[in-house]
């Protein structure tokens, strides 16, 4: 190979912190979650403020992050997509798999809010498919002109997935009117990412589903279930072992 | 920082290899020239033909780079886009200048073939932006329902910029009417090119422009001037020094 490897180290120019607390939970692709906000902070020296001028004229913007999680575990020339419900092999330069050589994602993200601070820059963003913590490497404007093509003919990844249909226990319903004025999330952000079903694809092609599944999601601990008609919620709980000591 | 710095080296899958040899004859943006194609050469081991299974059935795919003649100088906190006469300053996370943190470039091209050899992979693209030779870090399949929004508000990027006319000398009339067997590029292909004015800013705003410009592409060196009516094309002659050698 002619090109010299390793050529330039890659830094972090700060990290994601959302409600997506493990890989589970987060959604395939960006934008099918909008309701869910997340906070990029950015940490020194790549947080001046003069390094962020005119963002502010950009409703969305590009994350270049690395999937850290799967980084170690390296690269596999084929993957089965859960869009072809896991039976289908695909190249992994035909999909956006986390198991790819150099391990390096991207998404579009809505962007909402940016705060300066002496320590850091915070940008609020929407609509992210990142866990919490994330290493970010770079932030680019959404530029339409040259980025959105809307014609173009996307394989076998034709459109937004299916929606899964999600209702609450009993248990689930009296929680959240007990719990509305400190809220982690609303129902409708739960519904919201419930409904992409996030089961491996394997799991999803079963008749009968008898698996209790848990995501962890802004501190709380929810459990569900799916049923022939959709996904049921059993029951949330904040986490045990992240009470914050006095 | 909390962040561990460079944890995960990068690995060029491959090379980009076009007409464009240096950066001053590169498009601003991809797209922008849609009639050059270029071939991206993947390497042992990414070019695997199983990796890139599937990949024929999408029409565009993003291009992950690095923008690897800048690198050594480092990143700076605001940059003078062309787009603004030079004059405005403009966060660099608010643009996609190429001096940037790790110095990583993203493109969206045209994917017209894939071809396997034993030693490498090679994929025929259009509209691409990058210069020849630029080191590639990932491949990634274009999906319209999430990387296309078109709705976008673009801050100072509110389209593509407006096309220069460009007029070609007796000399150069002559030349193409010699070498169209044979040619390495075709006169509505520079045209393309050229009407993008690849003038630095500050000479764009001179209203008189007496230099005489050179771009070097695909083996040719082309001189051109600008004129208050449009851009003029001088002479065209095969790179001295790039005479291949018996």
């Amino acid at each position: 190979m002619t090109i010299s490897q390793n050529d330039y180290p890659m830094t972090p120019i700060g990290k994601i912190e959302c409600p997506y607390e493990e890989k589970f939970a987060v959604p395939r692709q960006p934008g099918l979650v909008p309701s869910i906000q997340g906070t990029v902070i950015i940490e020194p020296p790549f947080h001046d403020p003069a390094a962020f001028m005119g963002l502010e004229d950009f409703s969305h913007l590009w994350l270049l992050f690395r999937f850290h999680q799967n980084l170690p575990q390296g690269w596999k020339p084929s993957v089965r997509p859960p869009r072809l419900g896991g039976n289908k092999k695909i190249g992994v330069f035909a999909t956006r798999s986390s198991f790819r050589p150099n391990g390096l994602g991207m998404s579009a993200v809505q962007l909402l809010d940016i705060e300066f601070a002496s320590q850091q820059t915070r940008l609020t963003i929407a609509g992210m498919d990142l866990v919490s913590g994330t290493p970010i490497y770079d932030i680019k404007p959404y530029i339409a002109y040259s980025d959105a093509i809307a014609e173009a003919k996307s394989g076998f990844v034709a459109g937004p997935p299916t929606a899964t249909s999600v209702t609450f226990s009993p248990d689930v319903e009296h929680w959240f009117s007990h719990h509305s004025l400190s809220m982690a999330i609303t129902k409708s952000q739960l519904i919201e990412i419930l409904s992409q079903d996030p089961r491996p694809a394997y799991r999803k092609s079963q008749s009968v589903d008898s698996k209790e599944y848990g995501i962890s999601l802004s501190g709380l601990n929810i459990k569900w279930c799916a049923k022939p008609h959709g996904i049921v919620v059993l029951s949330i709980d904040a986490h045990k072992n992240k009470t914050p000591k006095k």
